[in-house]
């Protein structure tokens, strides 16, 4: 039976957490800052060390293609992301591409003959630094004008980013790639939670991957001594800010769960410690994975923003900053995938994503689908994240064996 | 009856106004900070212009001298601010110092012998951009070489602030003045509060300041994904911090009326959307006038903080940041200034101040007191905030009265 070459796949898990590498053993790569230029320098280098084809498309995904013996075969995906939240851990995303391009290696190295090209893909800022799903939503059409006028993480951050891989607006929108010539798409990426190792499985395979919105709330009071105004007189914007957020945790907890919601950032003005906040500026973010219950949760958490506000004589208004959808996978590959990992003898369990994942750009286009191993812990965006050897390799193995099956599956 | 010019002194308002002055109307000028550097020459430039003397202590404390006949007599203080807090207003200190230096000009004019010599001083950074209250204490040797090592506004902006004025470490350590050569410390200030509108009278005069402590609490969780880790197993510190400020105010207003609590700076980390707060960092100041309930208010402050970190699995560390104790004015000084609102016929009443002020720094040291004129609708720290002209012009002449009554009851 053909399996991976586990001594090359460690030694290339091992190579990449050592760039950008935080003194807490995690690494920190937020999209297209220099340490991100950095591993992406070290992936091109592995990839024309081993003679493989490279490309970087006009939003900066790096692509390396193994073709088959028929030109006008379809391409199967298989991708995730080396980029990594600030202070992050060194498995979420670099296992999923390093695991597509052992995968391609593999195949490679055993001539096996297959009836569509792969490609193996890093896509650029997976994590939200500028965008979010930025370098998958290029390459399927989801990347607005408006989108790039106001990324998430600022304007000027972005065309800092575009020009360190010297891409611009208009190569990122150039970057939409026919769905006709991709036959689907494959993701392996840690689970972040304990849900297998609480259930004792090796594989998650995701049916569906939660919608995630984010929102900016900036609650306006007034400024005031914080010596002279009584405290019943005051207009405290902060004040009404962590009310709400406090409140808004325990109103998902007790009535969407499993749903979340996170407070991830606040920007308090003036900003002295003798003056009343006028501003207080928050980030909050949620996830749900069915649609009904995710608009519902969104009604729910202005009108408490909104109740909070007023009871505490502020005012409060909500910028939206970010829509993704609840995205289902496509039941073709989630049983592809069940069936390379009953393959191997290793168990697997369906379950929904609760964090979003590139391979959610490509719902309803292609046949698509996202598959766990397990998070020692559960910890994850941590420096503390890990996930054994041993699951790093089942990764890998199922990989190779979902791509052996939609072989056998595709006619020539 | 001798009274100030009116019209000199309200230009000089209207003048200090204009440096440093926001778009809202109010004025921004933070110690030594460029604005500070401004208004600081041009109350120079203003003093030179009328050949008063003038010179600068260790502390960068401008200072001009109406000297009596007597070389060998003491001197009698009168002083404020010209700094402000950040988007502050344009009455707060600026109008105490511009009483003081139209009431030495019109002494000076009217050629009356004084049996003291008369200071009119602005003290740098009452307001603590650097450290509070910093120039006031410095003449009378509070300050420490370990304040300066760990001030409030951090010890960069500290040495930043010290290069403008040309003064160092040394310099302020040695700006301390024996307090057997001064006779005593006037102020006047806006009252920052309605009560004297809500009482009809004209005149506060303070018979003690409240004493202000700031803490800065950090709060410590564990950074996690925002969306795979469930809500009922995060470590949210932003979510401890919200509720604990949340609380603290509640807990204040319920049992430690009139005291006062404020949150106005907060830091979140690692400060993403999509990633649970590891750390928020929650600047606390908190005032009281009674030292036995000032205690009991740090201690409920600091339990409530353990309670609410401890009930969200996370901890929390105080660090001590200011201790400024509540001050007693001066009988002596408190009748003399009800003797010259009387005199000038003006109607005064006796309150605390919940706002710290440079006279305190000469408790307990010299006669001292601080007396209020009405803040339209008690706004304060705020572009909004106002004293009528005819307040203006009461605080002066009230002001020019106490100082002939000190002089009356001083033997030359």
């Amino acid at each position: 039976m053909l399996t991976i070459n586990t001594e090359r796949f460690l030694s290339l898990m091992t190579a990449q957490a050592q760039i950008g590498k935080t003194a807490e053993g995690g690494v920190s790569r937020p999209a297209l800052s220099l340490p991100d230029i950095e591993v992406r320098a070290w992936f091109e280098a592995e990839i024309k060390a081993r003679r493989l084809a490279y490309q970087v498309d006009g939003a900066g995904n790096q692509i390396t293609r193994l073709p088959c013996a028929s030109p006008d075969a379809k391409t199967l995906i298989l991708a995730s992301h080396l980029d990594s939240v600030p202070d992050g851990g060194r498995f979420d995303g670099a296992l999923g591409v390093l695991v597509a391009f052992e995968t391609m290696l593999t195949l490679k190295e055993a001539g096996v003959n297959l009836p569509f090209h792969v490609e193996a893909v890093n896509f650029t800022d997976e994590e939200g630094n500028l965008l979010g799903l930025f370098g998958s939503r290029a390459m399927t059409g989801a990347i607005t004008p408006e989108a790039l006028c106001a990324p998430r993480g600022g304007r000027e951050q972005l065309l800092e980013g575009f020009a360190r891989v010297g891409i611009t607006d208009a190569s990122v929108l150039g970057a939409k790639r026919s769905m006709d010539d991709i036959m689907g798409y494959l993701e392996v990426h840690i689970e972040q939670g304990t849900r297998l190792t609480d259930s004792g499985n090796d594989i998650g395979v995701v049916t569906s991957i939660v919608g995630i919105r984010s929102f900016e709330l900036t609650f306006k009071g007034r400024a005031g001594h914080a010596g002279t105004t009584p405290m019943d007189k005051r207009q405290d914007a902060f004040r009404a800010a962590a009310r709400f957020a406090d409140q808004a945790h325990r109103a998902i907890l007790d009535n969407f769960s499993p749903g979340v919601v996170n407070f991830g950032t606040i920007q308090v003005k003036p900003g002295a410690f003798n003056v009343i906040p006028d501003t207080a500026i928050l980030g909050m973010e949620f996830r749900h994975g069915d649609l009904d219950t995710f608009n519902h949760m969104q009604q729910t958490l202005l009108a408490l923003a909104e109740k909070v506000a007023e009871s505490l004589n502020v005012t409060v208004t909500a910028d939206a900053l970010g829509d993704i959808r609840p995205s289902p996978m496509s039941d073709y590959f989630v049983d592809t995938v069940e069936k390379a990992t009953e393959s191997l003898n290793l168990k697997s369990t369906r379950l929904m994503s609760f964090a979003g994942h590139d391979a959610q750009s490509f719902s309803g286009l292609v046949d698509n689908v996202i598959y766990f191993v397990p998070s020692v812990n559960g910890v994850s965006h941590h420096p503390e994240e890990l996930t054994t050897d041993e699951d790093c390799i089942n990764a890998a193995n199922v990989m190779l064996h979902a791509v052996l099956q939609l072989a056998q599956q595709t006619s020539p």
